[in-house]
């Protein structure tokens, strides 16, 4: 039996997207660019992807455009935003957790001068609303904090960055990296939370790598959310992403928001997986967990006792995948963990198991066999 | 009968694509990030695909890094390149015929103070050498020209690039956007052409939308072609592209580039095709032929005396499939054309007939019944 428990690294690809994509190689190839029907087929196509993928963010399908991916999502939104305010101010505020891609964008605007302000973090992984408070001021033009944690699930007070930002007449653009929490965190409306920029993937929502979008609040328009493009070239995307269109990934990508679940439905379902999964590593000697009780039930991080590498390499090896941590960290130890405060010997044991809604019961027991069975193997070997 | 002659904006996706993406999205979803056998055999399926391509260029696989189009590629060589030099100088020099991609990622740097020169086109549509070298000098930082322009077919002396660079003792990056030059133009060798960097695009050559590359001469690496990263964020594609890979596009792009007949082989045929076409239109009244004698086979641009638009949708109706110039220009008037000196009576009756291997004569039949009945029924109703 295969116990894929990765999902935060990536989703195997449903049907509904899978024939989406084929069908869009096979029988919808033209460029939509292209004035004549064959393009014009191919802009529909695009639409109608948009519309699936903006339904399930509640907004207008104008205000979703499409990257290439979440990383380039959040490094327009990042860079462009910077970009765009540069004139009104010169600090960022980020949180301490973020993705390495808007790390890193924030470390690239660092070293143009920018005052960049990562707000800690307390042992749940959350970022204390009084820091929120404390960082923003008048010479903020972005605040910049994900939904939900990709690599222990803790959920950010979203909706407190708008209030802060209020509070001090900044006129700072307000972004939410939600990769991990698209699809799977109820209520997650970037109007209602006052977020004006939104990163989202659709590798994590069973659709295929390639694509993702930036919602941008009121689209881009003279006078919406202020957001430079970072790629020059043609007029796609409203010129904000030029170059011709991954048609049949954003077909995919509008399949797999077709057929994604619900969030809020099946929520109950997943804190049952949850729970299910905590009762059984309470058995097992040696294991902390690392994940906050209030966090997104489809994330668990847990050290194990024995370094995360051989016991990945023991699990693979009986169809077990789970990681150490973000996929795109390839192994390099978690700053999230770190900044957490976690020590060394559980930093160097972490493991992360991520569900999606397809996640069974079984799945759960073979994972706890597998680790139990790894613990005692691995120091037996030693 | 069907007869799409726009190849130049996109081409039907070949079977051997489209079975290496649908075996991709279902059998092999992995993150090639990911640490255990499901990853390794993505990662797997990238480094092939990188081959393949890398095999039709006759460079090194490390030389070939995925980006996510031909946009996307042109917009790291020409603003990373910028970005990484302009400790050297301050002067770029492009031609004044580029794609928008390049075209409009040079204007983003005039806007940021630096000296972008364009270089004149004659009345073929190439830059003459003469010009070539009075524009270089010790200050430039960059050169780039295409191979072969997308509207009219011009090939450019690629390698005088380097000529005129070595002439100056300049530190200048040579740039090549082939884009429509790839699988098409015998002898296309970034080493042989003294080019360090080159932008190729899959959809061009029968692969999927959504996936290009860049060629970097020697690799991404300490002391090598200087181009910055413009996102960033994880480990992938050596830090130039982070972002989880388009895998299953990127495996289209491996099949496509495997899938294509080589380019010096069909050259003759393609000639023959190019011929044809050109006999076919001189027996009907009134046909100016814009592209030049020497241009690429694939591409002949004509003015046909009647209005673009009205001529597309009554060929568009009988099925034929041809355009008015780039794709990523939606319909604007060429600046190709208007550069290489054409009068606007000849720009506004503008069509592009664009081949792909797979183009035969009957179709080429079709479209000129379908061109001929198109000038009498369109002045006719007029």
């Amino acid at each position: 039996m295969e116990c894929y428990l990765d999902n935060c690294a990536t989703t195997p690809v449903c049907q509904e997207a899978a024939a989406a994509v084929t069908d869009a190689l096979l029988n919808n190839w033209g460029n939509p660019s292209s004035l004549y029907r064959k393009g014009m087929d191919a802009e529909e196509l695009l639409q109608n992807a948009r519309a699936a993928v903006a339904e399930k963010l509640s907004c207008r399908s104008e205000e979703v455009l499409f990257t290439s991916g979440g990383t380039e999502a959040n490094n327009i939104a990042i860079l462009g935003t910077a970009g765009a305010m540069k004139r009104c101010g010169n600090r960022v505020v980020i949180s301490s957790i973020e993705h390495s891609s808007v790390e890193e964008a924030a470390k690239h605007l660092e070293q143009q001068g920018f005052d960049v302000v990562r707000l800690p973090v307390d042992a749940d992984g959350k970022v204390p609303v009084q820091a929120l408070y404390r960082a923003v001021n008048k010479n903020t033009i972005l605040v910049s904090m994900m939904a939900v944690n990709n690599e222990v699930g803790s959920i950010q007070a979203v909706a407190e960055m708008r209030r802060a930002v209020k509070a001090t007449g900044s006129p700072a653009v307000i972004h939410c990296d939600a990769v991990q929490a698209y699809g799977k965190l109820p209520g997650l409306r970037p109007s209602a939370m006052g977020v004006d920029l939104m990163s989202i993937s659709a590798h994590k929502i069973h659709g295929p790598k390639g694509v993702g979008a930036l919602y941008v609040r009121g689209g881009v328009r003279d006078g919406g959310v202020r957001v430079q493009a970072r790629t020059f070239g043609g007029l796609q995307e409203k010129k904000l992403r030029p170059g011709t269109e991954p048609v049949p990934a954003i077909a995919g990508f509008g399949a797999a928001a077709k057929a994604m679940p619900d969030a809020a439905r099946i929520y109950a379902r997943m804190q049952g997986l949850h729970s299910y999964l905590l009762s059984g590593l309470s058995s097992i000697d040696g294991i902390t967990v690392n994940s906050p009780e209030d966090g997104l039930p489809y994330i668990v991080n847990i050290s194990t006792g024995v370094p995360s590498e051989p016991m990945m390499n023991f699990l693979s090896q009986r169809g077990i995948y789970v990681s150490s941590g973000s996929a795109c960290a390839k192994g390099h130890k978690s700053h999230v963990l770190s900044r957490m405060g976690l020590a060394e010997p559980l930093l160097n044991s972490a493991l992360r198991i991520s569900f999606s809604h397809r996640t069974t019961t079984e799945e759960l027991d073979c994972f706890l066999q597998g680790l139990e069975e790894g613990k005692k193997r691995i120091y037996t070997k030693r």
